[in-house]
């Protein structure tokens, strides 16, 4: 028997009722059952991300609607400033730098936080960029930006500001019509704790304005078409969508809004405070130094130098059920990651922690067993922390 | 949001392997689709018991095959001996009374096990008695009997070996033919760990000597009628059976089979070792105080005087997600029990010992915070326990 538990940032573990929700029969897309899933999904999306904007679901991975962000906002030649500072920063710059754009970038370390004031400079110092491209959680990092600061920097400017907000949207703050971002970019499979498959994206009336003068040749991604679709009677997508997924978010909101926005982030808070706190206990060193540039949907671990981190996270994996992922792009085999985002309370944490601490203890890592699971029950105690 | 983790001696954590077979769409009972299911659990189900024995799947709980055993193996006014234990003994007596039996009976300090040199005396001072009923894990107290010596008493004496083995059988040793044990009941929702709502039971040719002969009327429960039915072509059942659960029991016994038995029976000692082990760090008394009669099903440890147990086990359920148990008949309010059968594993185990923990300490109790859950980790790694 082995038991899986995923703790990785996305996809993530999955309620019963989702999964429920999931699985059953499908109803056919052009259905008025469906159109009225659709709408209320949609409704719900609105809510979910604070904004009155438009929002629209693909049937796609959360990088569907980052090319969707970048093919339907800008023309071939625009100039772009994209504010990089991890893999999904980079993954902006290649999109835009395929289909065409001319793109300026702003890099950080991984392991680093945009810093506001280089992003007010930049965009002050290039009056004629087109967009700003940003992430607000890194996930191959664990670093969150201070999106509403960047928010308030390029409101005033014609530039429209693009937040990947996949990894980050439901598990920390984000307020997208408060903080006028423009496009804002979200996954089925993060913390709202859906099946993978669907994504979705808001779109301002800022945006529309370049929506509409874009030259970018684009179909399944066509953000007028997705429009045009869900302004028919009964409202629907333009290609087939993922209906089982799509039933499964519905209900995964619903989770949401009955947990409560505050709880959600609280609850967030407190498992990455309690995995955070637990591997430095291990004695292991955290990949984001200031605590205040800490995510709260992933941490990213170093590996240290008497360990193989891949028989570390083979082992926690194999051996113990529990996956974690590694390190991408450039930090692929110094850290490995631990996803705390989702449906994921007290005792997956517990579990997770457990689990690390027998794979390091079979690689000779010298640590007092159970260290690590007291600081994750203290960091609950401490919080005063009711749900799991 | 809020985890629920179900540590009770029944039902008990369904994997998803099991539930998806659940969820699938009903098929017709008189289908030969069915039947071949139902003829694949019925031979899977004799293999699980270990036994040539004729088995029937009953749509009842457990309960349902003790009144099958009484109900078909005895005639009015039969002399019996029941062996107690704890509360399922008491119910052997209760249905034997009701059916108008003669029982004599052997009893026990709850918390204590059944003495072999005991039942010997009973039964070679009573050669008139035609049956003998024991449990082999008794739920209400976690302890469990010698059924081989047992068997081994009552082999050559004309009386039917009736053996409730609803909790125990599939987590520890039965050896149902090596065993001579006659009459010998199961439940879906125990150690194998699928949906409640059918049950097994097992019948020797010595039995059905005495259930030809037997005059207790009876209709649901005739095994005579459940017989007939399994050797029809294709072979089914008298009365609509449990669709969906047989089809979630076969494939629970599949993964019985996959993780093997012997693998299976350690984990539960393992788990059970973590669970009593715990419990002691953290200064509470376990019932069963003979560690040779502990089961490795489920453990009742004493609530000690300065705490509230209804309010513990409440915590711990609604506060913690951890639904465990609490005392049966004479026990209520005196002991709790926490299940650690079926599909139940290392950060199960870790995971109800830290809400535990918790839930200990809202109420004052003096321990050190972690130390129950750093003796899990202690047990499973001092097992070299390497399933989860």
């Amino acid at each position: 028997m082995k038991k899986n538990y995923i703790m990785t940032p996305g996809p993530v573990p999955i309620s019963n009722e989702v999964l429920i929700e999931h699985g059953r029969p499908l109803i056919h897309h052009r259905s008025p059952e469906f159109s009225k899933i659709f709408v209320d999904v949609t409704d719900k999306l609105k809510k979910f991300m604070q904004t009155e904007n438009d929002v629209f679901v693909l049937t796609s991975s959360g990088t569907g609607t980052m090319e969707a962000a970048v093919t339907n906002a800008f023309s071939v030649g625009d100039k772009v400033l994209v504010i990089s500072v991890g893999n999904f920063g980079e993954r902006f710059k290649k999109i835009s730098t395929k289909f065409g754009l001319n793109v300026i970038s702003l890099d950080y370390e991984w392991g680093e936080a945009a810093n506001p004031a280089d992003i007010k400079k930049a965009v002050e110092g290039n009056p004629d960029i087109k967009g700003v491209m940003i992430q607000h959680s890194e996930t191959s990092t664990g670093v969150l930006n201070d999106i509403e600061a960047v928010g308030d920097i390029v409101k005033d400017h014609p530039a429209v500001l693009i937040v990947d907000a996949i990894s980050g949207i439901g598990a920390s703050e984000l307020k997208v019509d408060d903080w006028h971002l423009d496009i804002v970019c979200g996954g089925s499979q993060k913390a709202l704790s859906a099946p993978t498959g669907a994504a979705f994206i808001s779109v301002s009336s800022k945006a529309w304005k370049q929506i509409d003068q874009s030259n970018i040749p684009r179909f399944y991604f066509d953000l007028i078409a997705a429009k045009k679709y869900t302004e028919k009677t009964p409202p629907q997508t333009p290609w087939t969508p993922g209906i089982s997924i799509i039933a499964a978010m519905a209900k995964a909101l619903e989770l949401f809004f009955d947990e409560g926005r505050e709880k959600v982030y609280e609850r967030h808070r407190v498992n990455a405070l309690a995995v955070q706190r637990a591997c430095e206990k291990l004695g292991l060193e955290l990949l984001v130094k200031d605590p205040r540039a800490r995510g709260v949907s992933v941490t990213s671990i170093k590996v240290p130098e008497s360990i193989d981190g891949k028989i570390l996270t083979r082992t926690m994996r194999m051996k113990y059920g529990v996956t974690v992922a590694g390190g991408q792009g450039k930090l692929q085999g110094l850290i490995f990651r631990i996803g705390h985002l989702g449906y994921v309370g007290i005792f997956d944490v517990l579990t997770a922690i457990s689990a690390l601490e027998f794979a390091l203890k079979e690689q000779g890592w010298k640590f007092e067993l159970g260290a690590g699971i007291l600081e994750v029950e203290k960091v609950f105690w401490e919080n005063n922390y009711m749900s799991q």
